[in-house]
């Protein structure tokens, strides 16, 4: 998507054909910085602290932080210990397993000399696969926007809220929960969106609002407390969020407080949707709510918040009483049964498990 | 209650006899600073800019605003001006109009010189009487915890999950939410409390932790986001909250995101419980979804925030993109539906039109 008028995407292999370019999530909306990034320690940190972030984009990054591993050292060991490096730098998204997996099982087979050239093929495929999905995410999504326009008519913009980045930030271009949004922004169709600001990382503020700014759909940034009272009032239209991981039962874990926007949605009769490329689906887990891990991070997350001062400095600020204890849970899950239709890159699906395991029987036949 | 071993009130009379003492609670909790109110205006000023906040607590502030209106000019136009100068403080708060209309219904029968005494004694009373109020709303919330202390025995502590400060710094002493709370801890029960940080003025983490902490009462700070997740894991035992205005079918408005967290108790068979002294109920209002006004505050309280840096000093920073369009809705309403119990001085009621006409026949006489 756009960014001062220039198309990028939010990863990239550099121009010397082995480096990897990144946009540095941490500094937006405040500082727009390219970084590049040279080896497999340095893809690691990237996701771990998230100047790199979003499912899809972790995958992607995780798929060339291998290709960089394997320049390094090529063997079964280095495969093994790329893998490992990669593997934990974040606990929650499915995407990052199944992207190291996809490329071991390209390379496993492979002679070590063999290795570098096909990972970075496989990467890039990878990537280019991510885009497609994407698209096709935007294009199932699109008619559930049409159908609001149609009955709302010209003079009304369709208002859609969404939580967290689900933009093309987390992913390498057009996001997921924002891929029918951006379609139908570029079908001319009049579109507005509410931005939970979504503490405490502020990834709603810092990086949704920022690329549908630079991109120049309509957008107004809400605390998260916001939703249920436009909600209650007629002024949202339909939900769609993003998706770190979805179980075979149609739970859904996304960033902490989806469960509550869920919630308002199911009491005020507003559509709620999840947009997810379907590796998103994790068929060994059976029950979602019960069974999805959720990542604990640290309490500066909470305690502090960095923004840009009046002349224009990044300054961090604690914003809690000194020594005051605080809890920082990434993720929610949302059950099932609030969650309206999941809109993936074969088509849109119910959120349940019959529909799932029919959606992608090869999948489930070995995942249970 | 106690800040550092002293016990204050947020409002009180000064020595002087005349002016009046308060926190400035916007500089909290980095900053304990008692400031002298001597005018009616700057009492005004102070309920519009929120250093003295809290349904209770700007109504008490008003009654004293009015008496120093009348040291100012105690004529009937005297009067008059200062009752238009305080109620348009803040919009919401049916407390203030509470309070300006007992002032004047003592006041106006008097003659003008024996307004300025009366008006000193009325507001006295008042005060008092928030006070009064509050410990029989601890009184009556105690049972509920204790319930809970009971069935869980000495070895877990009860959660009690709040939203926004209606804690004693929202009164002129023990609060409304924390009475119970507080008179739970002097009992010897184990309580813990999740506090959300309440965007976007973080009331919670500024002034419910500020004022937790300093009395000795366990809490953990957490994002408004994180409610739903902690009830879906059995991690909250009641929610109890404030409220700035109850409608006469029991739907209450309070700071906005209650309603959400309303939604999860409900989700979650946590009960959702609302401590109120009965002046707040406003028996004018038939249905608060559809008919309590909803204050629209300032974009920059979303745009941007402040907080202590590391060295330090208070500093302001922006955290949306700069120029982002930003709603800031303070308040929204949660349907009686959803509310387990309101806990006012005279008992537990139940949020319903006719539990409320029946506690309150008097009120309602002439309120329909």
């Amino acid at each position: 998507m756009k960014v001062d008028g220039r198309h990028y995407r939010s990863i990239w292999l550099e121009a010397d054909g082995w480096s990897v370019g990144a946009i540095d999530q941490r500094r937006l909306p405040h500082e727009f910085i390219v970084e590049r990034i040279c080896s497999c320690v340095a893809a690691a940190d990237a996701i771990a602290t998230m100047r790199v972030r979003g499912a899809p984009l972790i995958g992607a990054m995780a798929a060339l932080g291998l290709a960089l591993g394997m320049r390094e050292d090529s063997s079964d060991c280095g495969l093994a210990r790329a893998y490992d490096r990669l593997i934990v730098a974040r606990p929650t998204a499915i995407n990052l397993k199944w992207a190291l997996d996809e490329m071991c099982a390209t390379l496993a087979p492979l002679a070590p000399e063999l290795r570098v050239a096909a990972a970075y093929e496989r990467a890039a495929a990878i990537l280019e696969q991510d885009v497609a999905i994407n698209q096709a995410i935007g294009a199932h999504g699109l008619p559930l926007i049409d159908a609001v326009a149609a009955r709302k008519g010209l003079r009304e913009s369709v208002n859609v809220l969404t939580h967290c980045n689900a933009g093309w930030l987390a992913t390498v271009d057009w996001g997921t929960a924002t891929a029918p949004i951006y379609l139908a922004h570029e079908r001319g169709v009049s579109i507005h969106v509410w931005v939970d600001e979504t503490r405490p990382r502020n990834q709603g503020a810092s990086l949704t609002a920022w690329e549908l700014g630079h991109h120049g759909v309509a957008h107004t940034v809400i605390p998260d407390n916001t939703g249920g009272h436009l909600m209650q009032h007629g002024m949202v239209d339909l939900v769609i969020v993003g998706t770190d991981r979805v179980a075979a039962n149609g739970d859904v874990c996304n960033k902490i407080g989806t469960y509550l926007k869920a919630l308002a949605a199911r009491d005020n009769e507003v559509p709620f949707y999840v947009a997810l490329p379907s590796p998103t689906i994790d068929f060994a887990i059976e029950d979602g709510v019960r069974d999805i891990p959720i990542e604990m991070r640290d309490g500066s997350e909470v305690s502090h918040i960095t923004g840009c001062s009046a002349d224009g400095r990044l300054e961090t600020v604690r914003i809690v009483p000194e020594g005051a204890a605080v809890a920082n849970y990434g993720f929610d899950v949302t059950p099932a049964r609030l969650v309206t239709g999941l809109i993936t890159e074969p088509g849109l699906l119910k959120a349940e498990r019959s529909a799932l395991a029919a959606a992608f029987p090869e999948r489930t036949a070995h995942g249970n």
